[in-house]
């Protein structure tokens, strides 16, 4: 098994062959990768099972089994977003400015590749194939890390992956996998600044932690979403209980799913009984603060750790306050900089909550769980940055590429 | 003295007042600093002196000292370079994207102020104000943690521009320095993410090094250039003896002057002796690969570490190489991704540099003094980034600044 930094070391050796590819090449290539992912859908599902069976002796839990299985199905909805990323533009070697300086230099600011990204994921086999997509869309190289429990699945896609470039002129070391998934080696793979240009982990608050404290890589942080639904003075009741539902019910183990209700007191005396009634219906779990708890009595009691725990299940903190202001301070103190909603009929509210929620994605009257780049129209998606730094919110393929000044002179000195 | 992390929380709490100010309150302050810089030019100098007299025993160089000392006619540029932001456009609240999505959601792309920005630079207090400047300009607040040495004048800097806020409504607290400078002060300054939206170092290679092995907060790398300046097989003796002159000698501390040459031999061999001849004169020291030594006598032996060296003085190693591929991967090798030049009157080989050299800003027949956001037209300079995430090359106001999705709806759900 080779090390982090020997895959890394051949993926940056390789990294030119993508960079230097024409759109059409990467068009190919991505088209053989969609065909390769049909044509070893047996050897792909015999490993997954593998995976399957040594988690479920683990005690795995049916969600995150769930998440880690693959199916014939699932297979072909994988090959058929490969396919997808073909259409999207290819925004590689355009300019994204071009100033004339008054000396005569031309400085053009070119959009190009990263070179190497990395990336550490958790349990979900079908981000090894996404990710991949997504980087040689762009040109870049890439160096996978995902989780133990996934690493039959991880070989054989990679392994499948890999065969799509045999016909090309484009190296398969653009996709590596580390396949020695111990702690160690990890901490090693976070660490190979000069070799890898980025890192994005996606995964669970741990993973995240360990990485923006250990990575001497520059990394874009993804993911965790403490998401609030704010429902302000005089939002609509109808509204509030679908949108509500919806961003807490209708997939309650992805980041951009509700985990805490803030509730101005006004509405919460009014509604906050009807609109619990509708929640506990749907199986969900309620805890509230002592004004909450007086209002209905299946709502428990919720601690500090509440307001900073994203359940990622059908659990929800309720939080009451007498202003908008102080809705908006326990958001910045709890939340995750990912989604915030208010639902309120006053625009002026709306303002001040979209200007003084600090987080990547603030909503109006809508659900948080559009936070998402397909959503978005981005056609495509890496992740979601939670961080501000180059990319904030969902990331299609833009988030994948940098820039570079290419100034042109004919003898110019300072 | 306040701890870091006292003076960050504050900075986060004063934070609002600076995000909320309109473009005319903002300048109105910048006017205001000015002022206040020129009405107490005589306790800064006085502070300045005695960092300087303390410089003095500790035996700092002429160089050094040379950027530490303030002068009367330094604090008016300082002064005037602040007024100049003004004049500037102010993008924070202008849109960067809008998306109409199919269900009737309208998501805008705002451009927002980071919130609060921390800076770790060495010696020069020029810094301070102009990092305070930039900083305000952009609505954000910011910590700063100058050098030991520069600590009365910075102290005195950031009293004079707290001055400034008097009259206004945004709180002092938005500019934030701090006076403790032990390294250990440093280390917990480095990991209040949370508290810290950014963090930008600007110094030397050591400082750089620290920051991106310790630092949890996001960071801007900057600065360290060890550019080079490849001469190809048909480049013109008289543009290049001006173009390295230029590069080498104008100003040889800052990061981006040349450091070491990279000769085709066939040019080599019919001119590096004039060439060498032309730095000789200007005082500076060469040392080379054998086969630079061969064509002059003056040449002395480099080893690898000369390669990889920023000398920040005048010398300059020379290496020889016998193709353009060969220039750069020499140049990928040991350079830090900053600014590199060709010299070549080959269209097509100027293309493959500029796409395969892996830096920040690649130039063709210019110096690479030129990289400077002053240079670039960008009006101002927080420094700039070697690396590759949110800003490359020079940074003016725009890198300041990071965006947000603020997403209206009528109720939509997924």
């Amino acid at each position: 098994m080779k090390t982090a930094k020997q895959l890394a070391t051949l993926a940056k050796q390789a990294a030119p062959t993508i960079a230097l590819a024409t759109t059409s090449e990467k068009n190919d290539l991505l088209k053989k990768i969609a065909y390769s992912l049909q044509m070893n859908a047996t050897s792909i599902l015999e490993a997954n099972e593998k995976d399957i069976q040594r988690a479920k002796q683990n005690n795995m839990n049916e969600q995150l089994l769930d998440r880690l299985r693959l199916t014939a199905d699932r297979l072909e909805q994988l090959a058929d977003s490969v396919l997808q990323l073909i259409h999207l533009p290819d925004e590689i070697g355009d300019l994204s400015a071009v100033i004339h300086r008054p000396n005569g230099l031309v400085i053009e600011e070119r959009i190009v590749p990263f070179g190497v990204v990395g990336m550490i994921y958790e349990a979900r086999p079908n981000v090894t194939v996404d990710a991949c997509a997504l980087a040689l869309k762009t040109s870049n190289a890439i160096v996978l890390r995902g989780s133990s429990s996934a690493v039959e699945s991880n070989k054989a896609l990679v392994h499948t992956l890999k065969k799509a470039f045999e016909q090309t002129t484009i190296d398969p070391n653009c996709i590596n996998l580390l396949e020695n998934t111990s702690k160690a080696e990890a901490t090693q793979f976070i660490k190979l600044k000069g070799l890898i240009d980025v890192l994005i982990p996606r995964g669970g608050a741990a993973l995240i932690q360990k990485v923006v404290e250990e990575a001497t890589i520059p990394v874009i942080e993804t993911g965790v979403g403490n998401c609030h639904i704010y429902v302000a003075k005089s939002a609509d009741l109808h509204l509030t209980k679908s949108i509500v539902l919806n961003a807490k019910t209708q997939r309650p183990s992805v980041c951009n799913a509700c985990e805490t209700l803030v509730v101005h007191e006004d509405f919460a005396k009014r509604h906050l009984s009807s609109l619990a009634e509708a929640l506990l219906k749907e199986g969900v779990t309620l805890l509230g603060d002592s004004f909450a708890q007086s209002l209905h009595a299946s709502i428990g009691s919720a601690t500090d750790t509440d307001w900073s725990t994203e359940y990622l299940d059908l659990t929800l903190a309720i939080r009451c306050v007498s202003s908008t202001i102080e809705a908006i301070s326990h958001i910045n103190t709890f939340g995750t900089k990912h989604s915030d909603a208010i639902i309120t009929n006053d625009n002026e509210e709306k303002e001040v909550f979209f200007t003084q929620v600090d987080s990547a994605c603030v909503y109006h009257n809508a659900s948080t769980r559009f936070t998402d780049g397909f959503e978005f129209g981005f056609g495509a998606e890496i992740g979601i940055s939670t961080q501000k730094l180059h990319a904030r919110g969902p990331m299609g393929l833009k988030a994948l590429t940098t820039t570079k000044y290419c100034i042109s002179g004919n003898g110019q000195i300072k």
